[in-house]
């Protein structure tokens, strides 16, 4: 499958009383990881989202657990990458690792929305377009750190 | 089980470009609510964090279940209760509803830890004392909402 | 001038590895301060923004002094009103108390945004409409706390 | 003066209902600027932090102009640096730009902080060590962005 790979540090704003990572911060990595594997994938997530009919990725389950606590100033890898269909879902897996030592895994199940047909307003969870598909499907490492 | 029971309005600032909740919050609101059940308990987590030993409750695992999006102005209930006791763990059950309508229902699982006794830094888990464990048991409801 | 005060509890969430607040959540709060303002004026932000041609009030500059730092559970009242109205713009300034400490003073200019005439999507700055301005300038306190 | 440059890929997370940017955001971004200076200073923050007495550079006061607004994977430039040296504070200006326009400029005042002598746990504000003061008056720019 291809994997999407960022670094990111540690900074003091994502750190707590505890004097380590804030834990819901894994969730909004999480979700910068997705949108960096559609965009690995050929698909501009940023463009997209709004345009012909495309309303963007809910999604429907997140998970995660937490190995070890990451720390100021640390520097960590987050894979992400999917690891199933569904009709309409998809479940994106996110290992987030310094070296070879995994702090966190997680994952999320979101959907593929659409704008309904009846120009309601309303979205409507639809197959991922087979073109994404076969690119999420490619066994490629691609490097989305903003450099 | 001791229930907490917290009102939370949707801010502006918990929501994102699609116009709904931004999802890590309701991971940062889990948060507090276990915050708000121990305080329910007769344990200020608080004032006990740091005290006689006690280095708080870190976070092994969490996840989500999202039913449909809240919207900004919103007025979700949390209702957070332990589900189970582990040896050194417990996990903690998280419902958002509005009336009747569950909106996202989600879990921690979190140990109890403390200083280790060779004055090293470091911490080990431990079992949640019994007198605690005792009033998490209770079957009471308790409104934690700051008035 | 109408005065909205608003109780916050200080969240482990909200606080640093220096074990206080956080700063930027003084940010957050004081957004949140203007729009129960708004609402207190009986003009209520949620419902109005993006009905009627009105685009809401962004920020065009904000700034705090920090006199003492919050700690994880202080209550601390936010009180907001208007300072003065510019001719497009208005000021609310941000008092953060406990009891008659002062912890941080703010503000915010903001305008006062509609959609432009022409169908472009664009926004134009406009005076505050003056039925909300008379309700802003009354001498009335009100408290916004959910509860 | 020593300016500290880092890239920013502006995130999902980081925007609001209105679809663009959501303020506070760049008061994190500041505090991570200044982190960043200190680095390129030569002054790791993160490992001096709580060693040798020093307790951090709290931030006193704060403010910001937002001339544009930055959008859903705009990709900013933040430009940190020392404006002035008061007896124990300083103050550190910062520029969001992309290309030639800027979005934003702020400020932060913060003080240098240590222990106080008397082992009592509290803090007091000494001046910024020579050292240190001398780096940052360097007229060098240093790349912080993580690669």
């Amino acid at each position: 499958m291809l994997r999407a790979v960022k670094r990111i540090r540690v900074e003091w704003s994502h750190c707590d009383p505890a004097r380590i990572i804030y834990n819901p911060n894994y969730y909004i990595w999480m979700d910068q990881g997705t949108h960096g594997l559609l965009d690995a994938a050929g698909f501009p997530y940023a463009e997209e989202v709004g345009k012909n009919g495309f309303r963007g990725c809910p999604l429907v389950a997140s998970g995660a657990d937490f190995m070890r606590p990451l720390q100021f100033n640390d520097i960590v890898v987050l894979t992400s990458s999917v690891a199933s269909f569904g009709r309409t879902s998809f479940r994106v897996e996110h290992l987030f690792a310094i070296g070879d030592t995994t702090y966190a895994k997680g994952f999320e199940v979101r959907v593929w929305a659409r704008d309904t047909d009846d120009g309601s307003g309303g979205l409507v969870a639809v197959p991922v377009p087979e073109y994404i598909r076969e690119k999420l499907s490619r066994d490629v490492v691609v490097d989305t750190t903003l450099k």
